[in-house]
């Protein structure tokens, strides 16, 4: 029997800046037979996420390795069990993991794979509302900002996969939900379906100090929790707005991952002393203990219909790289997934 | 009966940087007759802090009011009680409260005044290691720092009032303390007396550069806690050297409050991201509540010699102003007091 063949993306180049299709090839190798416990797994949808940009700086010490140039790269994927040697799963079975991500079949050794329930939601939601992306919403408002009903929360990169669960959670939760995003169509969304009491098109405001009029006119007693995913503006901005006693959870810093030089910090740090305000950064692992606290959370509203999810979906392998650079033009309107095989459920 | 007369220190304008001693002018009035309730107050000891400045800017919304011009400035004394119309005092009292700085004798309701024993510590203590710099030092360490021992903690301003009690405190909690100050001199105090294991004398360093190379082989594994006073270069080394879950009080920015246009902020704030860290600012007003729960910690070690602190004391109400001056030059080692009349205890 041949080998089974592997499409995969690589990295050819680390990014200097933003990401182009020039960084990125398309190259096919064999996979290596399987061994006993091992799966072949079928890749049906894949994740872009910004984090992965992290991931393309050989230089700076992060929470996760660097992507090794010339090597196929992961992420995020739903993938249908092909073969089996394990017998915790069988052929038809739909699972998600960390793995999977970038290419059309892989090896699995049966580890950190999770069965996704299809009659829940689609599949490409456990990589989106119902995944990671989904915890760090969660985790980040229910563990960092902790809004009690009645207070303003502001939330940056709002009509992103992480931003529109945090306000529809903030809303549900009982508070008033002022949300940045990039477009008039995605304000209208948050506006309409999205949770927002409030929603600022920042492409509006020219620098901070305009930005900072627009909030404090939404926000006249100050924002008691701001949920930053953007950086730069956006966090001087809330800076100059907080409460007293405010929380900022730092989620993502969209605005800065592909800055060459270093960009200087907002000016007012010094607002979180004399508004006894706390700054707490996070990444999504930490909180990998709660997951099945936030799943029994948000899989029934999302059942219920009490909070919608939107997607930026492409439609093919090759459109990987095309859709991660998408995540930093805000080219994408929600969670960005590509369908790499057909999804059979 | 003539009329008691008040000699004050007044602001005559708003410093812009460093304030200066034009900025002060020194002014007798007459007090008026006491009512019932009241008590007339000398000043023994007053206190200049860097909060004080932050009373000098009219423009920016602060947790206190700005100082008037023209008027008596006011901060905190500990003051000797001459007549009384109150039944909870009597003439010869010794007080502590936030009120009675920067004059001689000056008339109080009653309000907020708590009884100093001469008998723990000298009356000075109560406006340093006893006093609002000795809270704000539990307070920071204690409820945002929470120090584990064995781990690291980083102290800047580490020879001042509240530095030089967070590096003994933390010491006695078995971390490795790390201190930073601005001369020679303080440094070896700091290591001979004051806590520290390693004493960095910051006017070695030329930029973030430098001094977070000094940071990184002082704390291989990372910086745990970090305390921060100064702001500036600090902040941005200390970033680059916090470990994984890290804590940050920000309790001041000495560095930045004399600046006449905002200072941009470190340009490393993302690796509060990766790192899962938390940086959090806070005000001694806060922890007011556990002010007994500070005294009984902190009285003891400080009457078994256990926790040592350095005064710079100044003798007369006429220097007020070159105490408080001397507060951004770095001229003061330990807490600046300034004798305003005779301690008689």
């Amino acid at each position: 029997m041949s080998a089974q063949k592997q499409k995969a993306v690589c990295l050819t180049a680390y990014p200097k800046g933003l990401p182009t299709a020039e960084n990125f090839d398309i190259r096919t190798a064999d996979l290596p037979a399987l061994n006993s416990g091992e799966l072949l797994m079928r890749t049906v949808w894949m994740s872009v996420d910004p984090y992965m940009r992290g991931r393309m700086r050989p230089d700076v010490k992060s929470y996760i390795p660097p992507f090794a140039l010339n090597e196929p790269l992961d992420g995020g994927a739903v993938s249908e069990v092909m073969v089996s040697n394990n017998p915790n799963f069988k052929p038809g079975d739909y699972v998600v993991a960390f793995q999977g991500g970038w290419k059309d079949y892989w090896v699995s050794n049966g580890d950190g794979l999770t069965k996704a329930d299809g009659s829940i939601a689609p599949l490409s939601a456990y990589l989106g509302v119902l995944g990671m992306p989904g915890l760090t919403a969660w985790a980040g408002l229910t563990q960092i900002l902790e809004p009690k009903p009645g207070e303003t929360v502001f939330v940056s990169g709002a009509a992103g996969a992480v931003g529109s669960l945090v306000c529809q959670l903030a809303k549900i939760k009982g508070c008033k939900v002022i949300a940045s995003a990039g477009s008039k169509e995605k304000c209208d969304w948050l506006l309409k379906e999205g949770g927002a009491d409030v929603a600022l098109n920042y492409r509006d405001y020219k620098n901070a100090g305009e930005l900072t009029r627009a909030l404090a006119d939404a926000a006249p007693g100050g924002i008691n929790c701001y949920f930053e995913n953007v950086g730069g503006m956006h966090l001087e901005a809330a800076l100059n707005c907080i409460a007293f006693g405010a929380r900022i959870a730092l989620c993502g810093m969209i605005s800065v991952y592909n800055a060459k030089e270093p960009e200087p910090g907002p000016p007012n740090l010094s607002f979180l002393i004399a508004r006894s305000a706390k700054m707490q950064g996070f990444i999504v692992s930490i909180y990998l203990h709660l997951a099945s606290q936030f799943a029994g959370e948000v899989a029934p509203l999302l059942a219920q219909g009490k909070i919608r999810f939107r997607e930026s979906v492409y439609e093919s392998l090759e459109d990987a790289p095309r859709a991660f650079i998408g995540l930093f033009s805000g080219e994408n309107f929600g969670k960005a997934v590509i369908r790499v095989g057909p999804d059979r459920l």
